[in-house]
Parts: C-alpha cells; structure tokens; sequence
C-alpha cells in the first residue's frame, strides 16, 4: 500500500529541488523589480513561498509524505512511524535577504537597515531557530490529529506568517542550516554557528512534539495515519492505486 | 470527550502568544522594510495576521476552542457553552500603527496623515469597537452554524477585511485593550478611555449573538457543538484522542 | 424550513452594509495610506473586497442566499426560485477610484492616467458592464450546480480578479449603478447613463444564466437546491434549525 | 453522462476567453497604476491571474475539463482519455512584461533590468519551457489522483508561484507562444524560435506524465476518472444533471 522508498525518495527529491527554485528564484526576481523596496520584495517572496509549499505538500504529500525536513522525519518517527533517510527541506528563510550571491542586486539591501536581529548568531538567534521550529511542529501535528487534509495549507499560511515575525535569519531546517553555512551569501552562517542552530531546530520540534503528546494524549496512537499518508486515507477510500 | 482546562488553558496560552508574535512582529519588520510606505507596511501586516489567524484557529481550535478573546467566551457563554476562564485574545488591530517603541521607526508614521479616526477616543472609535467586534461574532455564530469547519477561513478572512475598514485604533478584544493602554506606544489609549471601549467590545459582541439567536433560532440548541469541538467533530468521527 | 421573508430581508441587509463598509472603507485607508500609487491602493482594496465576500457569502448565504444584488435575484427567479424582493449588492467596483469625496486624497488619482476604459460611459462601458455581470453569474451558476459550498470563495476569487481585468467602472450590480449615479464622486455615472448600464448588467446575466442552461441542461430542475441553502444542505444534514 | 463535443467546446472557449482578459487586462491595468514598480505590477497580475485560474477552473472544469493547453489535452489522452481537439490556455506568463503595445507604458519596462533570463531564446529559455510545464502537469497528475477537488486550488497557486520563479518568458502553453510569435510586443518571440519552445513544453509535460505513471503506478488505470469530472463525481453523488 505503501510508496517503496525509491520513489519517496525522488518525490521528496522532486519536491525539494521545486521548492529550492520557488523560494530562491522568486526571492532573485521580486529583488530585482522591487525598486530596493525590501517589504514589497518580501512580500511577493512570501506569497510565492507560501503558495509553491501548499502546492508541493498537495502534490506529492500522498507519495513520500512531503516531508523535506529532518526535523518533521525525527518528530515523525518519535511517534512512531519512520519513512525513510533524512530528506531535506528548503526553509522558507532562504529569502532575498539571503540567497544573494549577486553584486548589482545587493547595494540595495545593504542601504537598507532592516534586520531585526543581530546579524551574528547568538542566543536571539538560538530562539529564534527554536520558535520557528517549535511552530512548524505546533501546526503539523495539530492539524493533522484531526483534519489531515487541511495540513498543506496551514503549513503554507504558517509560513506565510512566520516568515513576518520571525528574526530573518531563521530556517526551521538543519539541512538548509549546513547548505547556508557552506555559500559565500549576504547572510551566510558562520560554520561555527550551525551546531547551535541545529541543536534549536531539533529542540524546537522535539519540544512541540512533546507538548502535544500531552495536549492530545492518542497523538501517539493514531500518528502513523497522519502526516504520510493523510490525503489518499481521506479522499481516495475506493480507488485503486 | 473535552479536553481538561489545563489542556485547554495551555493551549490558549501557546496560541496567544503566537498570535501576539505574528501580530507585532510582522508589524515590526515590516514597518522595517516599508520605506516609509504604510500601505504596503499595513498589507504585509494583513496578510501574515489573516494567515497566522487561520493557522492558529486550525491547530489548537480542536484542543481549547481558540477564543483568545472575553468577548467570544462571554458569547459562547450566552449560548450555553462555558469553556473557561475568560482567556486573552491579541487583536488584528494590534498593527504596525500601534507596536512600535522604537525611536527609529516612528517618524515614518508620524510624517504620515493615514489615521481615518480621530486619535483620542470618542464616539467615533466607540462606534469603531463595537462594530469590528459585532462583526467578527456575526461571522463566527454565522459560520459556526452551518460550517464549523470553515470558521478558520472566516475568522482569517474577516480580519483580513476588518483591518483596512475599521478604524486603525478597534481592537474587537478586551484583553488587548487592556495591554494597550498599559504601554507607551504611540497609538496608546489613554487609561481613561478603556472602560469605553470594553464596554463597546462586549456591546458588539452580545448584539451579534442577540442577532443571531433571532435570525437562527436553533442556534443556542446547537451551540454547544460548534465552536469548541469543530474540527474534532467534523472530521474525527472513528479516531481516538 | 427556509427562513422566513423578514429575516432573509434582515440579513440582506447587514452584509450589503458590511459590504459597503469593506470596500469603501478599504478603499479610503488604502488610499490614505498608499503615498500615491494606484497599484497599491487597489491592490489592497481587492485583497479586503475578496475577502469580505468570501467571509459575508458564508456567514448569511444559509439564511438568505447571500444576493445582494438584483441581477442575481432575476437569474434565480429565472431557475424557479425566487428569494423576495430584489436586494442590493454593493459592487466591488465601488472602489478607491470612486468612492472619493475628500479633496485631500483626489489629486493622487486625478494626476494618476490609469483608467483603461475611456471615462464617459459609452460601448466600452456597456460592454465592461455586460462581461462583469456575465462572468459573475457563470461563477455562481458554473459552480453552484457542481460544488455549492466553494461558491463564496469562487465568487470572491472572480471578484478579485475582475478587479484588475475590466474597466475600473463597471459595477456588475444595478443597485449600485443607481446610488453612484446620485453621488458626487470623481466617477460618479451621469444619471443619463445610468439606463444603459442597467440594460447592459441584466443583459450580462441573463445572457450567462441562457448560457448555462444550454451547458448544463439539468440546471433548471436543481436550481432550489443551489444557491440559497447550499451551506446548510450540504454540511448539516442533520443538525436542527 | 459526459457532455458532447459542442458543449465543451463553448466551455473551452469561454474560460480561455475569460482567462486571456484576466491575464492581459490585470497586466495591462497593473502596469498603468504601479508607478513603474515591477515587482508590484507583477505581484497584482499574479494575484489576479491566480484567482481568476481557481474560479475559472471550479467553474468550467466539471463541463469540459477546464485543459485551455495542448500540453494538458495529450497528457490527458496519454492517459486513457481523449477529450477533443486541442484547446487553447493563455499562459500566466502573458504577463505585463509581455503584454504590452502601448508606448506610453513601455519605457517603465524598458528602463528596468529585471530579466532573469537572457533575452534571446536558447538553452535558458528551453530549460525554463520544460520546468515550468513539467511542474504543472506534475501538480495536475499528484493532486487530481487523491484529491480532485482541490485541482483547481493547486494549478491557481502553482501558476501564482511559477510567475516568479521561472524566467519570465516562460510560457507553458504551445498555442500562447505561437499566438505571440504573431504579436508585435516587447517580449515577442521570433517565429524561429517557436517550435523549440514547443518542443520544450511537450516534452516537459510528457516527462511529467511518465514521472507520475512510475511514482504512481495505478494512474493510468483511474486516469478517465480524474481531470475531467473531478467536481461532479466528487461531490454531485446523486444530483440530477
């Protein structure tokens, strides 16, 4: 019933390399037309993001579980289910503040003083990582208890939001961590710094993971017909695959 | 069946306190980004507001009912559902106009002339309150009715609304109104004012209910299966919790 | 089991004002706080407009059908349902260009050369008509038949599109033409014309509803079950009323 | 139980009709009102695009499939259904950089350097042809297999990610790019460049397709099942038609 792992292992591939280009490249072209404007850049960043997610989850949700994300495998196999190696996820902080590598575009943030938090890591950024995490899991495991099918847009609209009230160097992901630290970008991660970030980003998820066990004691129960497989279980009953 | 109030209280907790990040924070940053452009810093706030809100209400609506808000406890009351204590709502209207204690952020706004209502309180801003909060108890009782599933959606989308038609001050929360005038924040309302604008946001909010027991009669009968349980009851008829 | 003639009328009547809240009050902020750009303005004023619709469609659609606007009413009664008396519906066209009385904001727009269609009403302005109400009554019927619950989203969804792709006169709604035509606004209709829009709306939406019934030749016969009770037919089967 | 050839037909013709204003007409409108801001411009003709591509779809698609693209009509047929001739899809890409052939407009583009991808068509140009309708169809076969529903929902925010993440003469659509080859705008293409862009969106369709034949060994088998009556089958289970 099940996908073999080969192919959830090109779907997440697929999916990664789909949500690399919305997020990078649409970062890249709203940089270029803004006019310097860093809101409206972000903006289109954030819209495009958020709906490149909800379409991959929707896509190829059914087959690999969408998961792009080693901290959503790690939560996902502490309740119980494990689908496979540690897929990779493309954060949505891979924004035009970071994926410069560019000169013309990048006089124009320069000029712009728009940083919330200090640009080297430290313990704002620690929390940051931290909440950004602990907040992705908030929304997949509470919305996948009890309407699984509703999963790929509160994942898009939580990334819509988060990517507005979180420090802008956050990731919510440890493998999009080490690709960052290993560029020469605007916003590049010292590589002394990722072991921290890591360690926030799993211990954001593991603690969100933690408090819904005990906000919703069956999670752990009914978790392995969650995340994976959510839209064929609930729409597709009767038909063969 | 219920989840317990610690449960519950818990979860009103995480979400207000993720409300209030999406809400100040995205105001914060993009206020940052804006280049002194307040509709392009308001729609920014718009957009990740709206979605966080449906985020929110879609993640932990199924545990505590996500009022975050007295008047929709109080309305809930009236209907024959008590869930709690009276929990704590951050407003939409808690926007870039209202947040900012930085020095260096307030002469964009204070250059501009974009407040509709005049800034100290008055009949205008009583008036403002009692229809932001009027309205969003209209929707909720309105959706809630037929659709519970979809009070999210609706919920997100009338802020989304009600942020560029009311008043910039309206809150449509007690709560807030509270914090605010305990800051000093450029909007802040005066200590003076706030019984004003409470009892406004309670007379919104119970003449919507009032409304809506009239034009639904069967709504008090059926209350008690709408807003707390939504999500669980619609979608989770066979799974354990 | 339908709601009776005063409550429909009670209901009409507090989302066409809401309605007219959203989009003239969006559209005076938007413009208040845009710095000029006509673009963001707009932008803005649809983003609030769809969503108004979207959440006033779910929140009155169960009790009175949600019209708000004659052409509608005509198109229902035309299907063998008729709902009362021919309601208002503001239009979203009652947009920032032409809701303005304040001299103070006038000079953005009048300096501003964006209007497509040429200002006094004529062909272009008939046709812009026509094409508007004609696409809103293929939405409404195209997917009322198939899928009534996704009507309020659909009919916002056209709304913010129809925004940007006719002219920025048109209204889609003769209510609408009527009170602008009695108001002394920047786009203000001159009443000579006010017929021939009239003319043009009902032409637009009878000549869609004909259409839909040749596309779909079952319409007719299940019209009751659309458009008014969609949300309560399809969601509550058996919760009591 | 299917509708004949005719009336899909005027169905195709219609929604291309109406998404061919939606797309050229919000440009058009966009551009005159954005000040010269690019990435405004675009980010209004992608909401507007992307509404108009969910309403048009949800309306149109239980009729005759909503394809409006050769690439999707032989997709379709690859897969065990054949709904007729070759429709016609105006792209998404028909954006405001391409639309335009008014000089007035034009030097608001022209003295902007936003292009992503070189001008002139080549490897560049091929490359984003066959990603860009390698993605949509992608989203078509992973979504319409386990959730047709929601196909309408997904190809509306693939197209609203794939403005900006794809060079922005991208098209996706074989009779888009001959119908610009014959336009005399900005971004026209050079009618010897036509048939390799073609050639780039059947092959990247048919790669899609035969991705998801092995990612999803049942598709073909419930293929007939899936594009065209998604609506109707799902949701109208015992409605007259």
């Amino acid at each position: 019933m099940r996908s073999n792992l080969r192919v959830r292992m090109v779907a997440e591939f697929l999916g990664t390399a789909f949500l690399v280009a919305a997020v990078v490249g649409s970062g890249i072209m709203a940089e270029r037309l803004a006019n310097g404007n860093g809101a409206l850049a972000l903006l289109a960043n954030t819209i495009a993001t958020g709906a490149a997610l909800v379409v991959l989850i929707l896509t190829l949700g059914p087959i690999s579980g969408a998961h792009f994300n080693p901290v959503v495998s790690v939560a996902d196999a502490m309740e119980g289910d494990w689908i496979g190696p540690v897929f990779f996820r493309t954060s949505p902080r891979n924004s035009p503040v970071h994926c410069r590598n560019d000169g013309g575009a990048r006089h124009v943030w320069d000029s712009a003083d728009f940083r919330v938090a200090p640009h080297p890591g430290g313990a704002g950024q620690f929390l940051s990582e931290f909440i950004a995490t602990f907040g992705l899991l908030c929304v997949i495991w509470g919305c996948s208890r009890s309407r699984p099918g509703i999963v790929p847009f509160a994942v898009g609209g939580y990334i819509t939001a988060a990517y507005w009230f979180t420090a802008s160097t956050s990731f919510a992901n440890p493998a999009v961590t080490i690709a960052r630290s290993l560029s020469d970008t605007f916003a590049g991660i010292r590589p002394a710094d990722v072991p921290l970030f890591i360690v926030a980003q799993f211990a954001g998820g593991i603690a969100a993971t933690i408090l819904f066990r005990w906000l919703v004691p069956g999670l752990a129960s009914s978790a392995k017909d969650m995340v994976v497989h959510h839209a064929a279980e609930i729409e597709l009953p009767a038909r063969p695959r």
